[in-house]
C-alpha cells in the first residue's frame, strides 16, 4: 500500500507539498477549508477542521498527519493520538507554536537567547513591563496573530485594554535589531535532525517581503550558533516536521528568538530552486519519518521575493517575459489587495546582481501601495 | 479565466507536468486512459483518445491541448485545428514524431546530417539496402516503435519478412556510433527557440538509462552545431513545445539524428533539477506561447538514472537513505519488470563523483537482470 500523508489545510503550503509528494511517491490527502482552495488538486476533502468527526475521520484514514497551519485545536490532536493517529508535529510541540506566552516560558527554561518578556493580564501589569523597558514595548495576543497581526508597538497598557479584556497579553522587549534572520531544522520522529542554512528575512509591514540564502553579514560563529539554536528547539520540543526559528540580530550580532512555526514556512520557499531539497519535500520527508535530504545550497545566492495582491496569470507572463532567470510560483489565489498570492525565486552567483533583478521581477504588474 | 492546458495521456510525463502549471498558475487537465494513471491527480478525464467525439469534447474545454505521447491520429488532430483548437505541437509537425519514414523524408530535405536510410516495400528492396551496407542495417517499423521495440538489426530482409507483410519498412545504416546525445529544444508558436545544453544518453538494451548533463567530451563547435541541429528541426517542422532530437555520435565526432520526440523526453528529465528551467515548464509555457525560460545548469554536473521495474515506497526509502544528495521521482505505477517506474538525479562539482553516486543510487533495489 502506498503511504498516505494527510494535510490539514487547504492553503499555499499545501499546495506546494504536492510535487514533493508526487516526487516521492506519497498519497497526499487534504482536508481544505473552502471549494476552490490554492491546494484544490489534492484536496480530497472539503470540511472543518474544527468540527471533530470531520477531522477524526480525515486523519483516521491516513498513515501520518500533518498541517499547512498551526491552528488544530490540541485537544483534538492529543484525542487522536490517543486513538492510533501519528499526527506529526504532535500536539505537545504544536502547543508552543500556537500561543506564544507558552512559547516564551517554554525557550525560557533552555538555552536559547530571548528578548525581555512577560505576560500581562492587567493594565498595570503591562505599564510596569513598558516602564521597565524604558517607556516602549511590543504587546501581543498569544495566540491567532500572524503576518503582523495581533501585534501592536505600545506605549501603554491603555493600548491593549481591549485585548486584556479577553484575557492575558504577551509583553515583549522592542528588540533595536539590525535585521531578521530564520533558521529552519527539519527533524523526523525518530531523532534524525537536519537544519538548513541561515537566511535573512526582510519585513515590510510586518509581513515578509523577501528572503535572501545564505543570510549575508554572517560569520561561521553565527551560523553555527543559529543552527545550535535551531536544533536545540526541535529536540527540546519534540517538533517534527520542518521548524522555522525567526530571529532578530541585534547591533552587537547577538540573536533573539522572535516567533516558531511548525510547517513550512515563507521563509523557506526560497530551497524549493535554491537547495538540493524544498522544504515541502523535506517536510514530507520529515512527517513520514522517512530519511531527510541535504539542505545544501545550488547556488551561492538565492533571492525569494514575495507578490502581494495578484499572481494571475497575466502578471505571471509580464514576470516570465521580463527576465527568463525568474522561477515563479503561483498560489491559485483570487486577487485581494496585500495578500501573499505567490512569489518568485531567482539565483545566481553575485548578490547584488540577483537581488536586483528578484526585486525588478517582483514589482512588474504590482499594484501601487 | 485561468488559462486551461489540457493534455492527452496520463503517463509520466503527463504527471511530472502537474508541478509546473501549479507553479505558473496554469490549470491542467489530463485525459487519462485509465482509472489510477500516473497522472491521475489532474485527470480530469479518463477516456480513450482513438475516440472522436472523446477526445473533441476534452479539447474544446482547454485553452491549449498537448500531449504526454505522440499516439493521437492527426487525422482528429486536423479536425481539431479546423475547430479552432489550438493543437501544440499541430499534426502537421507531430506526424514527423509519428511516422519515422516521413521523417526521414522531411530532414533529407534540410541541412541535418542524417544515416544512411531508404524504404522497403519488399524482402528484396531491403537486401539491396543492407548489401549496399555492406551486410548489416537496422530495420524499423515506420510506426508505433518506442524503447527498443520495432527495431530489429538485420543481415537479411527475409529476417523482417513479418513487417514487410504489414506494410513499408524503414531501413537505416546501422551507425557505427561512439556515443548517444540528445539536443532538446523549445520552441512557442509565435517563434522564440530556446536549445537546451546537450545531454549524453546512455542506452541499455534500446532503452535509455542515463543522462549526463551536459555531454562530456564535446567542444564548443559540437555544442553550437547540436544547438544548431535542434533549433532548424524545430523551425522547419514547426515544432511547438519541447522537442528532443537523439542523435549518434561517430568516431569522427560527426552527428547523425536518429530518433524525434515532440514532447518532455526521458533525457530531459535532469533538468528538473539541473538546469533553471525544468522541461516540463518549459513545455507548458512552450505550448500556451508564454515567454520561455532560461535553460542555463544550475551545476557543472547533474546525473540521471532510471529506476526500472519498482519505484514503491520502500525502494525509494532506501535510496533516499543511501544518501540525502539524491532526489527522486517516482511515477506512481505498479511494479512490473523493466519498466520505466521512476527516476533519480543527483548534481555535483566532479562527474566522477556524481556519476558514481547516481550509479550506485539507482541500484539500490534494482531487481538483479
Amino acid at each position: 500500500m502506498t503511504y498516505v500523508v494527510g494535510v490539514v489545510g487547504g492553503g499555499q503550503l499545501a499546495r506546494m507539498m504536492i510535487p514533493a509528494a508526487e516526487a516521492l511517491g506519497l498519497d497526499i490527502r487534504i482536508l481544505a477549508e473552502v471549494e476552490g482552495s490554492s491546494a484544490k488538486l489534492a484536496a480530497s476533502e472539503v470540511g472543518d477542521y474544527r468540527d471533530w468527526s470531520t477531522l477524526r475521520q480525515f486523519a483516521t484514514a491516513v498513515n501520518t498527519l500533518t498541517f499547512d497551519h498551526e491552528h488544530v485545536p490540541t485537544d483534538f490532536l492529543h484525542r487522536l493520538v490517543a486513538e492510533g493517529v501519528s499526527v506529526q508535529p504532535g500536539p505537545d510541540a504544536l502547543v508552543f507554536a500556537q500561543d506564544k506566552a507558552a512559547m516564551r516560558h517554554r525557550l525560557s527554561s533552555i538555552d536559547v537567547p530571548l528578548p525581555g518578556w512577560s505576560v500581562a493580564e492587567t493594565v498595570e501589569q503591562a505599564d510596569a513591563f513598558i516602564f521597565d523597558q524604558g517607556g516602549q514595548a511590543v504587546a501581543k495576543t498569544p495566540r491567532g496573530g500572524y503576518d503582523g497581526k495581533g501585534v501592536r508597538v505600545i506605549s501603554s497598557g491603555s493600548d491593549v485594554s481591549d485585548w486584556l479584556d479577553a484575557g492575558p497579553v504577551l509583553m515583549e522587549q522592542k528588540v533595536d535589531f539590525v535585521r531578521e534572520v530564520s533558521q529552519m531544522v527539519a527533524r523526523r520522529p525518530s531523532g534524525e535532525t537536519v537544519p538548513y542554512p541561515l537566511v535573512e528575512t526582510i519585513q515590510k509591514d510586518g509581513v515578509c517581503a523577501e528572503v535572501i540564502a545564505p543570510a549575508p553579514h554572517t560569520t561561521p560563529d553565527h551560523i553555527s550558533e543559529a543552527a545550535r539554536i535551531g536544533v536545540l528547539i526541535a529536540e527540546s520540543l519534540d517538533v517534527t516536521g520542518m521548524l522555522a526559528v525567526e530571529m532578530f540580530v541585534t547591533s552587537s550580532g547577538d540573536f533573539l528568538v522572535n516567533e516558531l512555526a511548525m510547517r513550512p514556512h515563507n521563509s523557506g520557499h526560497v530551497f524549493t530552486e535554491g537547495a538540493i531539497t524544498s522544504q515541502f519535500e523535506q517536510h514530507l520527508r520529515a512527517v513520514s519519518d522517512w530519511p531527510l535530504g541535504s539542505p545544501t545550497l545550488r547556488h551561492p545566492w538565492s533571492v525569494m521575493v514575495n507578490l502581494f495582491g495578484d499572481a494571475g496569470n497575466d502578471r505571471i507572463q509580464q514576470i516570465l517575459d521580463y527576465s527568463p532567470l525568474v522561477s515563479v510560483h503561483a498560489y491559485g489565489k483570487a486577487a485581494r489587495p496585500g495578500r501573499k498570492a505567490g512569489h518568485l525565486v531567482v539565483s545566481g552567483d553575485e548578490l547584488d546582481e540577483v537581488l536586483a533583478l528578484a526585486r525588478a521581477a517582483g514589482a512588474i504588474g504590482a499594484a501601487s501601495a
